[in-house]
Formats: C-alpha cells, sequence, structure tokens
C-alpha cells in the first residue's frame, strides 16, 4: 500500500484528509504533522476524526523517507517550500495551498507577493478532475488541488465555457464557516455568524483569478474576468454558488440540459438536478450537484452548484486525486 | 389618539405590527382579527409579543366603525377585497401584500391573475418614504407597503437609478425562513433550512416587476427586467441583497459615497457603511443598512443592503407610514 | 444475500435506514415502501440519500415473498398489525416503533393504548446489543429496536446500575429536531425552533417506562421512577442526555472511571471521554460517547452521553441489528 | 438628568448596557471605557448598538469627576479595585462581576482566590429586586449584579424555597454562546458550537455558590449544595434553567400555581406560563418567564425558567438596578 503523509493536519483541511486516508483501504496513513498541536491526537483534537495518531513536528528528512505521497495543508505562501522538500526527496504531493494553482506567475504574485518555489509551477497540475486535467493528474508529481470557491464554480460554469455560451458572468457565493479554517477571530465566532449573512473581500478574492484562468482554458478566452462576490453564512460545512451568466447567444432549457447531461455523463461527482441544490444534499460528500436555469424573462442563464466547501472543496477532492495518481478507482474511500 | 386595527394579525408580519402599535404612544390598537386563530390572545399564539388582545373574527362593519386606519395582513387576493370595503367605510389602509403595489393592471394580471379591485390601483400610494412616495403617502387613503425583496433592493440602487448609472443589474437575495411565513412546510421545516442554503423560483419572482416598476420611476426606464433570484439562509430575520451593477459609465468610488451620501444625508431609517452590512447590523429594527463599493478591477458597482425582512421589509415599515399618514415624527415607536 | 425491505421510508428513520442498507455490502436492498409518496424515488426526496428505488404501497404478501428481513418504521401502533403480517409470512423483523419494547403489557397500555399484537410481545428482544441482549438479538425474530432517549440514557446508566450505584436518577435530555419526524408542525418550523430552546412533554414522556424497564432489568429493582424530561435544541441530528445520579454510596472517580472503561471494553460503538462529549462529536455514526464525573462537592455522579438520535438512536443501530441477526461483523457498513 | 459612564464598553455586556443607557430617557451617558478598543466608537464595533460614542482609556479621575453611576463591565478580579476607586470618588457603581456578589470573603475566596477590597464588601447588595433587595438597592452604593445562571435559577426556585419546600435541588443550565463573552477561542468558533451541544465545567461551577447563599438566605438555610451543570447551545442570547426539585412534602399542581402566582402578581419582569418557556420568548427583553409542573408520576416539581442572559441575565437588570437606585420607574427604558 503507498504510504501519505499529512503534513498540517491540525487545521479543518489537513485533520478530514487525514480521518479519510486513515479509513481508506488502499493507503496507509502513516504520519502526521503540525506545528501548532505537536504531541496530540487527532481523535483529541477532532472527537469526530477518529484517528489515533499523534502529531508531529516536521522533519522533512525523516518524514519523507520511503514516503509514496503528501498532502500538504499548510497556509498559501507556508506550502510552497515544503512542496519543493517534498518534491526534492521524491514524494508526489497533493498541496492544499493556492501556491501551485496559477499557472502565471505574474498573476500569482499579483495577488500573494513573491512565489517561493516559481520553478515548480511548471510541474503542478490543477487537481480538478472533471475539467480535463484527469490524465495529467495521473501522473502529476505536484497537484495544486482547486479553491472551493473554483470548484463550485468552475463545475457549473465549465459546459458553457465550452460551448462558448459565457458572455459576461456575475458569482455569487455562499460559504459555510469551516472555509475560514479553524483560527478564533472575531468573524468566526458564534455570536459574529450566526442569524447573520455577510458579504467579504469586496476588493477582491483571490479565487476570482483562479476561476479567470480556468475558464479561459476551457475556451473563454476573450471573457472578461468575472465578478466574484463570497458571503459567508451561519452554516458549518458547505457552498452554494449561484453564477449569473449572459449567454453569447439565446439558448433553451432543452439545449443547456443536454449540455450539461453529456458533460457531466460519466462523472461519479458530479449530479444534475432539475431542482436548486441545497448545501445539505452534498454534505459530507464529494459530490459537486447542479442545476441549470434558462428560459427567463431576464435572457440569463443561472447555474446553481452546491459542494461541501471542505470535502470537495478540499480534502476529498485531494483523495479523489491521490486516487488518480496511484491508479486506483477514483471513488475508493470518498464514495458518497 | 387614532385607533388602528390590524386583519390578519395571526401570521408573522400582522403580529409584529399589532406589537408594534401596542407599544406606539400615539394610537390605540382596538382590535386584532384573524381567520385562523379567533378567540385566542395574540400574547398566547406569540409569547414574545406581549399583546393581551383576543383576536376575532372580521365583521367590516363592526371593526371599520369609527376606525381610523387599519393594518391588512393578508395573503395576495384575499386583501384587495378587505381593503375596498375598509375605504368603502372610510377606513385608511396599509395593505401588506402585493395587491396595490403595481401600477400596470397587465402587470399584476400576469404575475397574479385577476385583479379583485382594479378600480382602487389609482388610489394606492407605493409605501416606501425614502423613494420619492413620502409627501404621496402622508394623504393617501391606501398604502401598498412594498414587498421585502423590493424595499432593501430599491434604497441600495435608487441613486444609481437616480443618477442614470444603471445599465446592467443582477439581484441576488438572501433572506431569512420568516419570511416564507408561518405555514407549516416542508420548506420551512427545521430539519430542512438548517445547515441549508438553497435558491426558489428560478421560473420567476414576484417582486422583480415590482423593482422594475420602481427603478423605472426612479428614471432608469430603459432599463431591462433586473435579474432577481431568492436564496433561504438558515436565519430567522433578516435579508442582505446583494446587487450586481454594470454602471453606464464609469464611477469612482469617492462619487458612490457622495451619491449615497447625499441620497441619505436626511433619511432616519438609511445608514451607510464602509463594511458590508450584516442582517445582524438591522435586526429587529426598522433599518436599511448599506454599503456600496466600486474601483472593482471587474467594473462592476456591487451594492449591499441589509434590512430585517419582519420589520424594515414589512410591519415597521407600516408603521413609518402609519406615522407619516397621521403626522406623527416618522420613527416615533420604532426608533432603532 | 439477505434481502431487506424498509417499510416507511419516506420518514426520516426509514430513509436513514434505507440509505444505509443500500451501501450496505452483505444485504441486497429489495423494496421501499411509503403511504405518503409512493411512486416518487428515495433520492428525489432526499437528495442526500442516494438510493434510486421507487417507493411502492405496501402489498404484504409480494413484498414479503422471499424477503429475509424487514425494518418496520411506522409510528407506533400502526407497526404492531405490519409486524404480525411479517412474521406470519417468515419475515425477521426489526420494529423502529415502541410497540415490542415494553415487555409488560401493562405498561405498554398505560402509556400508549391498547396493544394490537400482545402475542408477539414475548417474542421480541430488546435491541440494544451492549445491554446484555446482544445474543438473543442473533437469533430475534422481532427486534424492537430502542428508543433515541433510552439508548443514550441506558448506555450512561448501565455501568452505575449494574453495580447497583442508583439511587436517585434525573435525566435531562436535549435533542435535535429531526426526532420530531418529519411533520411540518409549528414545534418543527425552523421560526420556531431557531435561537430557542424549550422543554416539552411535561406530564410525562413515553421513554421514561422503557428507561426504567431497562435498568430494573440490570439490576435497579427498586430505583424509583427515573425523572426524565425532554429538551428541543436547534440542531438537525443529535443528542446528549445529562443525568444526574445520586449513588447509593460513595464512590470516587478513579472507580467510576474503572468501571466505565470495563463495561465498555469490547464494545465497539460506545466510547469514553474525560471531556463531556458534545453531539456533534457523535453525528452521522453509531456512536455513543459518554463522560463520567466524580468527585463532585455536590455529592452527584454526573453521566453525559452522547448519539446521533437518527443513527445511533433509530437507523444505524437498526443495521447493527440486523448484523448481529444475520451473522455479520456487527460494524458492518456502520464504522465510524 | 443623572450621569452614568459605562467601563468596559467593549465587552458584550458592557455594550448592551451602554446601549440601554443611551436610549434611556432619563440618564445621560457621558463615557465608554475601554482597554482594548480604545479611540473606537462603539456603534463602529457593534452597528447593532448605535451609541455613536469613542471609547476612551479609563481615567478615574477624570470620568469620576460629577459622574452620578458606573456600570463596571470587568472580568472578575478586575473589577473589584476600580469599584473601590469610584467608591472613593463617591461615584454609585452597579458592578456586573461576581467581585461582590458572595457576602462570606471565604466562599469568594475558595471559587476566585483573594479579594482586591473586602472591606466593601459589607456595602454591596445583592441586584435581584425580585428577591426582596428592592429597597435595599435603591439606597445602594454598590450593587452586586446577579449572574445570568443565579438570575434565572433563583427566580425560578425563590417561592419554593421561601415555602420551605426545597429538599433536593438538580439544576440543568442551557445557555446561549454571547454569555462566554466577546474572545474568540475555540469554544466560541462557530465551529465548534454550531449543530451541537456540550456541557462544561463539570468540576464546578462559580455560580453555584451564588445560588446556594441566596436560597440559603430565601429560608433554605439546610439545603445541600444545589446540583448545577451548564451546557453551551447552539443559540446567540437566552438561557433557560431547568430545575429539578424533589420536595420536603407533598404538594399540588393548584398550590404550585398559587405559589407562584402569589410571589409575582407585583413583578413586572417576571411572568408566568403554563406551557414550558422558550428562550425565543423572552429575547431581547429584561423579562423572566417561568412555568412550574407537578403532579408528576415521579413526585418531582419541575422549574422551567428563562430569560435573556444579556439582558435580565447582566445588562437590563442593571439597568433596573439603575431605575431603582436613582428613583425612576422600575422599567424605564427596559419595558418589553
Amino acid at each position: 500500500m503507498p504510504s501519505v503523509a499529512v503534513l498540517g493536519a491540525s487545521g479543518y483541511a489537513g485533520a478530514l484528509a487525514a480521518w479519510l486516508l486513515h479509513k481508506h483501504p488502499r493507503f496507509e496513513l502513516t504520519a502526521l504533522t503540525s506545528r501548532s498541536d505537536v504531541g496530540r491526537r487527532l481523535d483529541d483534537l477532532y472527537p469526530r476524526y477518529r484517528v489515533p495518531i499523534v502529531m508531529e513536528e516536521l522533519d522533512l528528512d525523516r518524514h519523507a523517507d520511503g514516503l509514496d505521497a503528501a498532502v500538504v495543508a499548510y497556509p498559501h505562501h507556508a506550502a510552497a517550500s515544503t512542496v519543493a522538500g517534498l518534491r526534492d526527496r521524491g514524494v508526489r504531493v497533493i498541496d492544499l495551498s493556492a501556491d501551485f494553482r496559477l499557472r502565471a506567475l505574474s498573476t500569482y504574485e499579483q495577488w500573494y507577493g513573491a512565489h517561493p518555489a516559481p520553478a515548480l509551477l511548471a510541474d503542478a497540475v490543477y487537481g480538478l478532475p472533471e475539467l480535463g486535467y484527469r490524465d495529467r493528474i495521473t501522473n502529476a508529481q505536484i497537484v495544486a488541488n482547486p479553491g472551493c470557491f473554483p470548484t463550485a464554480a468552475l463545475l457549473g460554469l465549465a459546459p458553457l465555457a465550452r460551448a462558448g455560451l459565457l458572455q459576461d458572468v456575475v458569482i455569487d457565493a455562499k460559504t459555510g464557516v469551516s472555509g475560514s479554517g479553524r483560527a478564533a477571530t472575531e468573524e468566526t465566532h458564534f455570536v459574529t455568524v450566526d442569524e447573520n449573512v455577510v458579504a467579504y473581500k469586496l476588493g477582491g478574492h483571490r479565487h476570482a483569478p483562479e476561476i479567470d484562468q480556468e475558464l479561459a482554458a476551457l475556451g473563454a478566452e476573450r471573457l472578461e474576468p468575472v465578478v466574484f462576490v463570497p458571503h459567508l453564512v451561519p452554516v458549518d460545512q458547505g457552498e452554494l454558488i449561484s453564477s449569473y451568466v449572459k449567454p453569447s447567444r439565446e439558448v433553451t432549457q432543452a439545449e443547456l440540459d443536454e449540455l450539461f447531461a453529456t458533460a457531466y455523463a460519466d462523472e461519479p461527482f458530479v449530479e444534475l438536478s432539475e431542482r436548486p441544490p441545497g448545501m445539505h444534499d452534498v454534505e459530507n460528500t464529494n459530490m459537486c450537484r447542479i442545476s441549470v436555469h434558462g428560459d427567463r424573462h431576464d435572457g440569463r442563464v443561472v447555474v446553481l452548484s452546491a459542494i461541501d466547501n471542505l470535502w470537495k472543496g478540499t480534502s476529498s477532492q485531494a483523495v479523489q486525486n491521490l486516487n488518480l495518481m496511484f491508479g486506483f478507482p477514483e471513488d475508493e474511500g470518498i464514495a458518497p
């Protein structure tokens, strides 16, 4: 069995990845590392993740020795150098940070500052199998796991992008609080979030260029930057993306249905729905549930796409990618 | 003191109106009627509304006798004939339903079917004082209290509409569950709503033409129909409207700030905020809190407007209108 | 593979049982029946339960033909006659209702009225394996699946009952709303439940005699009736039982720890915790998580026990019992 | 108008007190102080509290100059020396901390450590008017505002204590998260609290001796220490106390009803209910809503009492006490 380690296991994303890999029938979870909770067992920190493994301080040489793969659940910027260290030691990596998602260095630098390991950018594959990256993920040494917002937004928009139908795109995102991570702040305090909905990052969210990049790769090269505004809702796990598309030509509901049905006929983790999907429908799964609505009196196409931000948005998508990298059935350990 | 009755006091909107009027220092709440809860005290049905008045079956002749005003909290269609009966008896009316909001009969008929009292349409004044209706409300016999979505959306968009800046408008609304009313359904069941966000009425919401009508009245006559999609969020009371505007010309943040500051300088119930407003900021108040965001890399102007759907969205706005109709200070009994 | 049907699959308990059995590697889910949703697929009613089976109207002869086992998810009283019909046709039954939980007919009649099938009472085994019923469940023709409150309360109190330590017991229960079932009522309306906690059934809850019966069976024959009051909390799935025990003799924390550790050393679905367990720790699992607190200045022993009311409290416990009945590993399909 | 300052206005309790006093028609709110948010306006920190006053660093000499009263919203221990400083300067004080609640210095020291100003203990009056302290509060120089748990528990138990009916008391408390204060911690993180209920302070909560002290003062001198366990529920503001009383003699429901009706006939802020009270019934009010349940088959009397932990449990109770101290109507500014 391939051995896997999770670096940064004490955050929400790392902990869930650890749990999924611990239960996975084809991987051996060999080590967990953490900066904040060294010496603590993961199931003590998160009783719901029954992983009786003690978190250690990272020792690259020791942890990489004989390791087949690692999930790196570090903050942006902090991830890149560790990813580089793992690569040097022959370990295949799923990076949950944004460090290897943007293919253009200049775009990365514009949103995140200097890149700690620009030489590795060319090696990284964008880890959204449903967007046409499946084959390249299979052979990838570094998989840049997508952001949670791009995952849901792109799965909702991809069939329209490929068909050349995107003319103007407004994306209104609603996300549960786990997307903000484990840090206890005024923004994540229960009293702040409860009975509240609030937009944030009005000045621009780093996930917008990631969406732009992938829409362009799907054929929407001349599309102007998408409008993207995220909102925090009083939900733990869950994400709903409402995309408002002005289509480049008139398109009927029947045509839309056909387009989406064809696009996702063979995708195990995308399901289409006539009714608008809810966050609850996909909670604790690797599924993306999508509905598309045309024939509107305002001429727009509205696409609704729901995922669990911690699962398909992050950690179970990492497992999906690991399955692909090691030749296992794509849904092994994460079937809904 | 003017006497007021609330017809349909057992629903969420009627009950809150009753409570606000019961506490109001300048109105005498003389009667409550209900169809479903005749004989029950309002504070038995809603302990949080401490109104020790028994709900009666409506007897128009008896209840209208000597009555100065009535708040009619009936469903659409059911309201119009009762409003007509009250008018015949000389009672001034605040109608919480949609029956008198749309000035064009044909638009009403398109969305709601035949109108039960079309002759009265011309008498009704749209009850959003901040939109320029204040003087006409003062003298109105029938005030058509706005829908909750139009209230927040229009207050957010009005300064842009008046300035001729609206070119293309997408409105993404998030509303608490009390907006769906007291009926116990699968949609309002706690288990359905909890940990969930879901869009609804994708085929078209009746509040969209109401928004279109008022934006046109503000000067945006040639604007195409707004795109409007509401979402249900796990919140009791609260509403957040995210409006995405493609401006008809370039406009700076400074210009936007000036525009909004000027528009609402004298409005007691509109407050501007630099930070995005949250539902919680306006809960249990008649306030609308607005932030406007320009200078974005995508060229859009984003307006966020938050209200309490049951208060400014419905019942406290009714009291605001009653205050105007009877010459009282506009914030009497509903100061934040 | 043994064939199983779920009767009453459109309610929360039946639907979850159906989903667990649909995913189960060793049972074949052959039919779902419903009274309210005939002709509808389960995954249309509950998208989160991906079971593409159409619900049918029950036809006992047809559905029982060749069937090995059935989960009956009917209301109290309605269940008994169907259970009898299944037994007549040789089908082994897990009954989720209360109809076969109380061994004394007179107690049943006192709380539920006349029993529809009293002759079968003697055949039924109480389906709480951890209470010493494991062997009898293995051979049972009818398993009376325990109530959710008794499950958590009894697992928390059993070690004390067996040790003769129970002198006086107060049980304060907090439950999520799914325990109230799918019926849309004023009590389950989001607006009623949200931001609220309220006690109910102050006149006596039917689960109290079930707890009394089992505590007596464990050796606490002379114990007075337990004090039991349930509270509804704004949570979907989850149950926390706080039991306040006046011990019959002084007992130290060390002794309590030893008692509980011994009692549950070999139980796969009971986990002990030093810290108070939370509902969230056991959500979507068949686990019961327990902490016991002695050495208090008030002399009481406080036991906290948490389960998911729909899982260990109902449907996954049904699967646990089915595993036992058919000789499968006890945690097959429901390992945490 | 008497002048009042709020010291420690940036915490939840202080901020609410500031808002209530800002709106109060008979007090002039002259200053707000804070340690963490000096220079920030209160309505910037808490938009829902529309108090346009900048928080300053405390300067005792300057702030006490000409000041009639102060509300001190400091943590335990930190409060006492400031209270002493205010007293030295002739300012009457409502202390929201626990520093002057326990009359026996030894009890204080056992639970809180050394007392910073023991000499003032004798001057302090316990600020629960309904318990017989009304007259003494009127003339008090220091009012020790009760804890939120004791407020609700004592109001529920007082009639039984006075009647000599308390023999054995178990108190199970459920509280909203605002009771834990503004500090952002793992315990107050939305993801921790949401969909969860968890007991805490199993080793003993400091509010227990406060309850014991007051029950003894009401006549229950020989009562053993109450059993008290608090639970955190996913609610912002609200508190429900479930008290399980073994009465010292048999008592009927009719007798209980009479006892409570008599006890609270003239109390403006206590309301009796036949149905179990919910947190939502008293949210944002100074009310305590109580139901008492006898004639149970288990012989216990169950008392349920609900308050808003930030209002009657803390800040509006402070205003109630200030009203008494300055001879204003007791419900001025805080009528429900």
